[in-house]
C-alpha cells in the first residue's frame, strides 16, 4: 500500500501550478515530528526528532531541506532528488556538530533566486528559522502560503483513498483488539496499548496521532492522553483509533460502556451516534459544508443537547487525522467528490463526555463510509 | 510516581530567581504534541494536537496558555492554577470555533504588564504567534530565554530521577518483550511494536519518543521509524526503545544479530560497546563534557572506526530522550551531580551501523546506571 512515485511528481507540478499568478518564486513547505503532513505529501520523507521543509520552485525541481542526523533516513525514503541538510532543522537539544559543515540559507537561495517566499505550515513555522530566512535574503516578501497548498491537498486521488480505506480497516483491527478484551480494573493506558499493539502487529506503519482511552469524568475531554485511571462499569470509557498507513491516518472514536448503562447515559449517548448517522447522510458533493453543520447542531439542539457542542460536526482528513478543512457553521465552502472527512461528534456536559468518529469519502450520492465496527451503543457485559 | 506539586511550585520560584537580573518582564515557554518538555516541567500538562505556553511572570502566579480544545483535558492535569484559552494555540487544521469569544493577547498583557518578553522553545516557537505578540504588545522587547530555562532544569530532583529510574525499568521491559519474541521475518514495525505493547501495558504512559526498529541497510539511520522491511539474519537489527513514566523518558538502543554474526560485524560492533563503557566510565562530576567526548572519540578512532562517529558520544535526558546539553568536543560546560544524561554512541559506515544507548545519573564518584539489561553483542540463536 503506497503512493506512486508518479504522483509525487504530479504533487509539485500541481503545486506549482497552483503559484501561478501568486507573485511566489518558491514555497517552503515546513513539518515536525508531530506534525509531518506537508513535507511526507511532497517527499514521503516524515521526520522524528529534527524538522524538516520541502522547497518548492515555482519552476524546476524541488529540495528537501533536512537537520544533520536524518540524511541516511530521509535518503532512503525520498520520492525527490536533491537533499540539503541545514542546522536550521536540527533537534530541540541544539547540538553543535563540530567539525560539520553544511550549507547556509544564503547557499540555498544562491541556487533558487527567490524574491518572494511563500511559507506553507505558516502557524508552525518557528520564528528563529523565519529570522534566519530574513537575514539571509535581505528584501525579500515572505508570506503565509497555506491557502496554495490547502487547495493542492484537498481532494484525495485514489491511492490516497486507498491508503485512508486501509488506514481505517487497521484502525478497526485496533478497536476489535479493545472490544475483545476490555474489562474493568485496566488502566486507561492499558486500553489505548490493546489497540495500539493490534495495529503494529496488522500493518500500520505507526499510530496516526497518539491514541488514546478516557474514562469516566476524563471522557469530557475532548482531546486526551490516556492516564493510569482504571475503568469502572457504568461510565463512559471513550477509545480514539488510528492507524497510520503510508502517511495516511485513519480514527474511529467510540464511547463503551461496561456492565449496564442507565437510561440517561443511553439517551446521551444515541443523540450522538443519530448526529453522526445524519452528518454521515449529508455529506454529498454540491452541499455547503456550513449546512451540514447547521443541520446537525440543529438536530442536537432540537433535542434538548445544545450546551453539549464545542465544534464539528465533521473535519478533514488525509495525512493528518484533523486537517483543513473543517466543517463548521461558519465554513464557506461547498463539499467536492473525493475529499475526506472524519465525522466527528463530539458532546460533553459537566459529567461526562463522548465523541463518534469515522471517515468518509464524500461523493455524489451516499458518501463512501470507511469504518463501521461498533457504531451502536456498545454496552459490553461484564 | 510522580512529581510532588510543591516541586512544581519550586520550578516557578527557581525560575523566577533566575529571571532576576536578566530585565525580563515574563517567559514565555512552548510546548507542542512532540515538543512537550518545557510545559510538562512547569504545569505537568502536556498537549495533543494543539499547542501550548506557560507565562511565567517576573514575580506572582504563573498561567497555562492553551487552545480551544484542551480546557477540560489541561485542567484534569494542571498543577498551577490560572489557565487563559487563546485561539493562537489552536491546532493545526485551524477550525474557526464559530460564537467562542476567547481572549486575545492584549487581554492576557494587561493582567501581566510586560515590556521584556522571553521565550522557552525558542528554536520552535511560531512565527504566526510571535508575530501576534508583536502587534499585541508593541515597543516590547522579545528574546530568546531558552538559557535562563536551561538552568533551571539542568540537574534533576530526586524525584526526577526516580521517574528515570522507573522509565528505565519500564524500558528495560520493553527490550525484554523484543528479546523473547524477536524472530526473522517480523517486520521493522512489528518489532518495535512489541516493545511499545509491553511498555504500555506495563507502567509507561506513553513512549517517550517514537519507537523504532531499524535492520540492514536501515540500521545506518541515525534517527529513524520502522519501515515493512522483515528483518532477516546475520546483520544488524537495530532497536531504540523508550518508555515515559510521568513527562520523563526512558531510552536503551542495542544493536541485535539474529542467527549467526561474522567476525567483521562483532569487531564492529564490540567497539561501539566499549566505547559506551569508556563513555560510562568517564561521566563524573567535575569532568569536563569536552574531555569525555575528546577521549571516547580518541579510542574510537584509535581502533580504526573514525570516520563511523556522526556526533556524541551521549546528550542530556530527562523530559525529553534527547535534551540540552548535548557531550561533545565542542562542550563548553563540567559535568554536576545529578545532571542525567544518555549515553548514546551510534556509529555507521557505509553498510550498517548501531547505537548503544543507556541513561545514567552522573555522581561524584562512578555514574548511577539506569539500565544494562543486553548490554553485549547479543547474537540470538534462530
Amino acid at each position: 500500500m503506497c503512493i506512486p512515485d508518479k504522483e509525487f511528481r504530479e504533487r509539485i507540478q500541481r503545486t506549482q501550478a497552483a503559484m501561478a499568478g501568486s507573485g511566489l518564486d518558491a514555497i517552503l513547505a515546513f513539518s515536525s515530528e508531530s506534525e509531518p503532513a506537508l513535507v511526507r505529501y511532497y517527499s514521503d520523507y516524515w521526520p522524528s526528532f529534527e524538522t524538516t521543509a520541502v522547497l518548492i520552485p515555482a519552476t524546476g525541481k524541488p529540495a528537501l531541506l533536512i537537520g544533520p542526523e536524518s540524511l541516511v533516513f530521509a535518503s532512503a525514503r525520498i520520492k525527490i532528488e536533491s537533499v540539503i541538510q541545514l542546522m536550521d532543522f536540527r533537534e530541540s537539544s541544539q547540538p553543535d556538530y563540530p567539525g560539520s559543515k553544511l550549507p547556509t540559507w544564503e547557499d540555498v537561495f544562491s541556487e533558487y533566486h527567490v524574491t518572494k517566499l511563500g511559507i506553507a505550515g505558516w502557524h508552525m513555522f518557528p520564528h528563529a528559522i523565519y529570522r534566519n530566512l530574513e537575514k539571509a535574503f535581505k528584501g525579500a516578501e515572505i508570506v503565509d502560503a497555506d491557502a496554495v497548498v490547502r487547495s493542492v491537498m484537498i481532494t484525495k486521488s485514489e491511492a490516497e483513498l486507498n491508503c485512508l480505506r486501509e488506514a481505517a480497516r487497521i484502525s478497526e483491527i485496533g478497536l476489535k483488539a479493545i472490544l475483545d478484551n476490555i474489562k474493568p480494573g485496566l488502566t486507561e493506558v492499558q486500553v489505548a496499548g490493546l489497540a495500539t499493539a493490534a495495529m503494529l502487529n496488522s500493518g500500520a506503519e505507526a499510530t496516526g496521532y497518539p491514541v488514546w482511552c478516557c474514562s469516566g469524568p476524563n471522557s469530557r475531554q475532548a482531546i486526551s492522553r490516556p492516564t493510569h485511571r482504571p475503568i469502572q462499569t457504568r461510565e463512559i470509557i471513550q477509545v480514539c483509533i488510528g492507524a497510520k498507513v503510508a502517511g495516511y491516518s485513519g480514527s474511529i472514536g467510540r464511547p463503551l460502556v461496561l456492565g449496564s448503562c442507565d437510561d440517561k447515559l443511553r439517551r446521551f449517548l444515541e443523540v450522538g451516534h443519530e448526529a453522526e448517522e445524519l452528518t454521515i447522510s449529508l455529506l454529498r458533493a454540491g452541499t455547503p459544508a456550513s449546512e451540514v453543520a447547521k443541520k446537525v447542531h440543529g438536530f442536537i439542539k432540537d433535542r434538548g443537547y445544545g450546551d453539549t457542542i464545542l465544534y464539528g460536526p465533521a473535519h478533514g482528513c488525509g495525512q493528518m487525522e484533523c486537517e483543513y478543512p473543517f466543517i463548521e457553521t461558519s465554513s464557506t465552502f461547498d463539499l467536492v467528490e473525493n475529499m475526506t472527512f472524519n465525522v466527528d461528534v463530539f458532546l460533553s456536559n459537566s459529567e461526562m463526555g463522548f465523541r463518534w468518529e469515522d471517515a468518509v469519502i464524500v461523493k455524489s450520492g451516499e458518501a463512501e463510509q470507511l469504518s463501521s465496527l461498533g457504531r451502536e451503543v456498545n454496552v459490553i457485559p461484564v
